[in-house]
């Protein structure tokens, strides 16, 4: 395999936006090209993650993103693996080139659902569950998460003041980030009584519906030295799995297996253990969702994860900081960007434009990304060169 | 980059089912895998290609897939490109396979919209273009063709008649495939008589909305020799390209460039020309997507294909058989399988299986998937061992 570069990336603002997200694919994308500090013309081949385009009437996302940057030969597919579209075109670019078959690529996830009302964007989110046996029972993410929490509590005594205390420390950091959308300072009592969603989890457990688009480019070491571009960032590892597609087909819902294999894959190609991180960015749809990451990463033991929440060991100047972008819950979450978005936070952080959330010294950085209640998981590690 | 094998392909019957997306790609993808001679766990990814899940309130089927065959952990993620969804999923897995990343992957393209009544199924489909400018002003794929259809007229004298000639000849096919949607045979005469969908196209000019699945699995040379598999079929040419995502912004609306792109780097590829190919599974959505498909691969001079068909030299006993499966025209057109479909068929023909369509001597075919208006095209190349 040739070794890849992560040469730039970029997102819009998420949140609340009157741009189609065929608009905001396209100001991501631009972005991403002006700071990789290429031409539109050296992109050979895109990807575009995007899970609800039928929302807006419109499929078939990469040539119409393509044709507005000038490169309409440039063959570009839409990726959905539900809440992990993003990491999995990701991953599918990495493939297309360390093989070779491309030198410079451009991945870009992009959404918009607010135009929709509220139950009608819960139940297009429930489209990336087991539809037939949990959504149309009623069983939408919230509930589904919810019985995770469940489960979680009862194998490990987690409390739901410490589910809190990831999304008051979330929040802390989205307060440095001028992009998220929930740009608010909350305390573990605003979200003890915000209104319960599905027991446990209130309303402050969960990420917010946003609109938004980020875009990454990746280029082979041979364009690089070709065009005398300076190595920032290589990806040294990329890991894939899938899980089970329902929950109730699981022995322990406490935990996720597509994350445990998607990151042994990942750390075991980057020939790193979990210690040799210095952040990461997990994939907190609810509060319950970054402790159980934490811990399927091996961050933490089974059970510790939250404890190590609440003792701020997790905050950006903790020992590993986790979601200093603000995550899901602060950061937002329009579905098909939220992987790429998450890229994009390991390129702040890895050239040091974090600003007030900059992670010190930080070299190496994971980026984990789930669809659904695990049935997808994308792992991806990059070091600063 | 390492060899790669066709290995096993089925599909189901296309036309109007009860079965959902999802249980018809399962039932595709058993049997690819019972006549591939493995066993489900030795596949280790896949992608699913499909466009309208939504319309099923159904995404993310990849895990839905992998769990009832067994293999919950295979990472498997949606490839969407419009009617090219299928051809772009399998030039995926063949990069994925190709350099090394798995040794056997399974792509199952899958569609069910018989639930949808024909205004509504016509307005998804023409999701697939660019549906800001294009299909919310009325010009949905029909009308899209029609405009190309009147191009090629005005260009080359291309007439009516022949047109039609097209949809007798696929027709003709089609009724040796007991799995083709419309095993009717039809006369040029009930072509022209049938009801104008949009001038000069009429009923009989355009393929059906089916529903239907197919599955393909592809393996690597170190696979087949470790298990002691015989090697039917390799993979000898695959090319990928994009085009401008709408109609209007071309000078040209009588050829797709991305077909000429893609066949270009597929034949390049496999080394050979098209003189040397059996038989091709072409993109004929509309009868004038065939004839034009059928210049832009190099088969015929611009100008020259409708009256080969007219000939009869693209029949199945012609000098270079078009569509012998019946094409979308005649086998039907669900949309995520109709690239996977292509390559079943090529299959069937390269394994000498296809009964009364089998093409004499079949060794070398190609297939040939578009989206939408060529906004995404992918050509592959494929020859008996």
């Amino acid at each position: 395999m040739n070794k890849v570069f992560l040469i730039g990336a970029a997102g819009t603002a998420y949140g609340k936006s009157n741009l189609t997200a065929r608009d905001l694919s396209m100001l991501a994308s631009k972005h991403a090209i002006e700071n990789a500090g290429i031409k539109p013309q050296d992109i050979q081949a895109s990807f575009v993650a995007n899970a609800f385009g039928m929302a807006e009437k419109q499929g078939h996302l990469g040539p119409l993103l393509m044709s507005s940057l000038g490169i309409p030969h440039a063959p570009s597919s839409t990726i959905e693996a539900a809440c992990c579209s993003g990491g999995s075109a990701f991953r599918e670019a990495y493939v297309n080139v360390a093989s070779g078959f491309y030198d410079v690529m451009l991945i870009t996830g992009t959404e918009k659902v607010s135009h929709l009302d509220t139950l009608t964007a819960t139940t297009y989110f429930a489209y990336g569950g087991d539809y037939l046996f949990e959504g149309c029972s009623g069983a939408s993410f919230p509930g589904l998460y919810a019985a995770m929490a469940r489960a979680h509590m009862h194998e490990y005594g987690t409390t739901e003041e410490e589910l809190a205390a990831v999304a008051v420390k979330n929040h802390n950091n989205g307060m440095f980030n001028e992009k998220a959308h929930l740009q608010k300072k909350i305390t573990v009592d605003d979200v003890l009584k915000s209104p319960v969603v599905a027991d446990p989890l209130k309303l402050f457990d969960a990420c917010p519906f946003s609109d938004g688009a980020a875009a990454a480019i990746i280029a082979s070491e041979e364009f690089m030295n070709r065009n005398g571009l300076e190595k920032k960032i290589s990806i040294k590892g990329s890991g894939r799995s899938g899980g089970s597609g329902s929950l109730h087909t699981r022995e322990d819902m406490s935990s996720l297996e597509s994350t445990i294999r998607a990151s042994r894959e990942a750390l075991g190609q980057a020939g790193i253990s979990v210690k040799d991180l210095d952040f990461a960015e997990v994939h907190d749809c609810f509060t319950i969702a970054e402790i159980i990451a934490m811990e399927d990463l091996g961050i933490f033991e089974k059970g510790q994860a939250s404890k190590a929440v609440v003792e701020g060991r997790t905050a950006i100047n903790g020992e590993i900081p986790i979601n200093p972008s603000g995550g899901l819950k602060s950061k937002g979450h329009p579905v098909g960007a939220t992987g790429v978005g998450q890229i994009v936070e390991v390129f702040d952080q890895l050239t040091g434009n974090s600003g007030k959330r900059q992670v010190n010294d930080a070299r190496i950085g994971l980026t984990h990304n789930v669809g659904a209640t695990g049935g997808s998981c994308a792992v991806h590690i990059f070091e600063r060169e």
